[in-house]
C-alpha cells in the first residue's frame, strides 16, 4: 500500500522499469492508495497521495521536492493570492491544476474516484494499478487546541495541520471522518485476496496506512489473504524516515519506534486484529513483535536500487519465490 | 452597455482616469454587460465580457490581444491538452483561471453572478459599476448546418461558433437560450431608469447589445427612462469595426450598414419597440433612421482620446450638459 518512492523499488524488484509501463510483464502490482488526505481547495478536488504515485511512477514528479510536477509553475496560485483568496498556504501548481480540473469535472459528472484515477492514469501509465482505498469521501481530521481560543478544541483537515501548521500543533486525536461509512474501492478487496504478497509501505502508520486500514473490510481482507503480509518500518533509529510521523504516533499513544509500530500493526496469526506476518526494521536494529517474523535490512530509500533491495527482502519474507 | 474599450473613453469623457477608480468623482458609470457569451469550460464558469471589462478598466488587460491578462501564461492549457481534455480550442490562460476558480467556487456556494462580479471587482477597481445583464443563465447558441452531417442542423454555443469556427459556418439563427425566462440582474433596471444618459456601445448588435435587450424588462426600461438613449454604430463603411458582426447580422436578416443597424434598434419616440433617441455614424457617412437624431463623428477607437471624443459626442447628443 501507498508510498510512491517505495513503489518504484517494488517495480524494480520485480524486474519492471521503475518509471512507466511494459505490456508483457508476468507481474502485476496493485497499489491501494490512501485518500484520507484528499481535500477541496478553491473548488478543486485534490488527491495528494494518488497524484504523487501517478506522477512519480509516470515520470512526471519533481524528484527534488518529492511531490508535484517537474517544471511546475505557480501563476494561478500567485493570482489567487492577488485576489486574497484563501487558503494561500497550499501549494497548488499550474500543471497540477490541470489534473484537478479534470478530476473535479469528472467527479461532478458522477464518475467515482476510481474511474477518474483510471482515466488520469491513461496518460501517465504508471505501470502499477492505482486503486483509491475508497470511492467514498473519507477525510482525516486532526483535533488540536484552538490556537485562537484557549481551552477550546478545533478539528483541522489533515492538510491544514500538516502543511499549514507543519504538524506543530499537538494533535489530541486523529480521526478519519467518514471511514466508518465508507466501502473499499472497486478491486481493493479482490486485489488483497488474490495477492501473492501484500506489502505495507514505510508510510505514515497513522494517516496513511492507518487510514487505509480504517476502511471497513480492508483489515479483514488482510487477515484472510493467502499471501504473506509484510510491513516495512517507517521508523529508523527512533525517528521517522521522513515527514512528521512521530506527531501522529504520539496522538494515538504509540511510541515512535520500529518495535512499537510493528506491535501496533500486530501479528496476523496470534492476535485478534493484527495484520502482519513479517516486519522489516533497519539493519542493526531489532524489534520484538510477538507472532511476527522480524528481519533487519537496509531501509533507507536513497535510490531505486536500494529501494528495490528492500522491496525484494520484503517479498522474500512474505514467502514469494522470486527466483 | 458593454464594450470595454468604449468604457475607457466614457470614463475619460467624464474626466475620470480611464484605468482604475477615484473616490471623489461626481460621475457614476454603470455598465450593463452581456453574459450570453458565458460558458462552462473544464468545469469552470467563464464570463468573457465581464472579465474583459474588469481587466481592461482595472489595468490588467493584454492590450495587444484585447482580451485576457497582460503577461498571461498557458501552462494549465498545455497540460489539459497533454491529457487530451476537450475542448482544446478555447484560450484558457493561467491568470484567467484564478478568476474562474473564484467565480466557480462562489457560484457553487450559491452566490449570484452579480455578487461574484462585485467581489472580483474589489480587486480590480474598474471605476465603473459592472452589472451582469442577468444573474440567470442565458447562453447564446448559434444554429448551423452540421459540418459532419449534411442536411442536419446543429446548435453550437456561441463561443464554439466564434472561437473554434471563427464564425465561418453560416448561422441559420442565433438564439439567446434562457433569455425569455431570465430576469434583469440586481440594479440593472434602476440604473437605466435613473441614468442621465444611456449609451449603446459599438458592440455586436446581435450577440452583445441584442442579447442584453433580450432580457425581459430591459427594452421597456430603455423606452421609459428620462435619460436620452444614444447608440454608436459598430459598422463603418459597411464593415464591422472589429470582430465578425456581419455574420451575426446576416443571420438575423439585417444588412451590415450603419443605417440598417440604426433602424434595427429603432426610434424610441416613433416606433412601438425602438430604443434610440440618437445614433452616431462615422464621419462622412450618413444614415436615415426615422425618428432618430443621427450625427456623424469619428468612430475609430484608436486610442483613449479618440474614444473619449466619441463618447462625448454621444453624451452631448443624449442631451447631457457636460459643461
Amino acid at each position: 500500500m501507498g508510498g510512491a518512492r517505495f513503489l518504484l523499488g517494488v517495480k524494480a524488484a520485480l524486474g519492471l522499469p521503475p518509471i512507466g509501463t511494459v505490456s508483457d510483464s508476468p507481474h502485476e502490482i496493485t497499489a491501494v492508495v490512501n485518500t484520507g488526505d484528499d481535500v477541496w481547495m478553491h473548488g478543486l478536488r485534490i488527491c495528494p497521495d494518488l497524484d504523487t504515485c501517478m506522477y512519480t511512477l509516470g515520470g512526471g514528479i519533481d524528484t527534488a521536492r518529492g511531490w508535484g510536477h517537474a517544471g511546475e509553475t505557480w501563476t494561478v496560485k500567485e493570482e489567487l493570492a492577488a485576489y486574497g483568496a484563501e487558503p494561500s498556504w497550499f501549494g497548488l501548481g499550474d500543471k497540477d491544476i490541470a489534473t484537478h480540473l479534470i478530476r473535479t469535472r469528472m467527479l461532478r459528472a458522477g464518475y467515482p474516484l476510481s474511474a477518474v484515477t483510471e482515466a488520469l492514469c491513461d496518460r501517465w501509465q504508471p505501470g502499477v494499478r492505482l486503486l483509491p482505498m475508497s470511492d467514498d469521501r473519507v477525510e482525516t481530521h486532526v483535533v488540536v487546541d484552538d490556537p485562537e481560543q484557549p481551552e477550546q478544541e478545533k478539528a483541522l483537515h489533515f492538510q491544514e495541520w500538516w502543511v499549514r501548521y507543519r504538524a506543530e500543533l499537538p494533535a489530541r486525536s486523529i480521526v478519519p471522518i467518514g471511514a466508518d461509512e465508507s466501502a473499499p474501492g472497486p478491486g481493493v478487496l479482490d486485489a488483497i485476496a488474490q495477492a501473492d504478497a501484500v506489502l505495507l509501505a514505510p508510510s505514515n502508520p497513522v494517516v496513511s496506512v492507518g487510514t487505509v486500514l480504517s476502511v471497513p473490510g480492508v483489515r479483514e481482507a488482510l487477515r484472510k489473504t493467502a499471501g504473506g503480509v509484510v510491513g516495512i518500518s517507517p521508523i529508523i533509529g527512533g525517528k521517522p524516515l521522513r515527514g512528521m510521523a512521530d506527531a501522529c504516533l504520539t496522538a494515538i499513544g504509540v511510541e515512535t519506534s520500529a518495535e512499537a509500530v510493528g506491535r501496533h500493526y500486530g501479528a496476523r496469526q496470534t492476535t485478534a486484529d493484527g495484520v502482519l506476518d513479517g516486519w522489516l526494521v533497519q539493519s542493526g536494529e531489532s524489534a520484538d513483535v510477538p507472532g511476527v517474523a522480524v528481519r533487519a535490512v537496509p531501509l533507507l530509500m536513497s535510490d531505486v536500487d536500494a529501494t528495490a533491495a528492500m522491496a525484494k527482502a520484503a517479498l522474500e519474507l512474505s514467502g514469494v519465490d522470486l527466483a
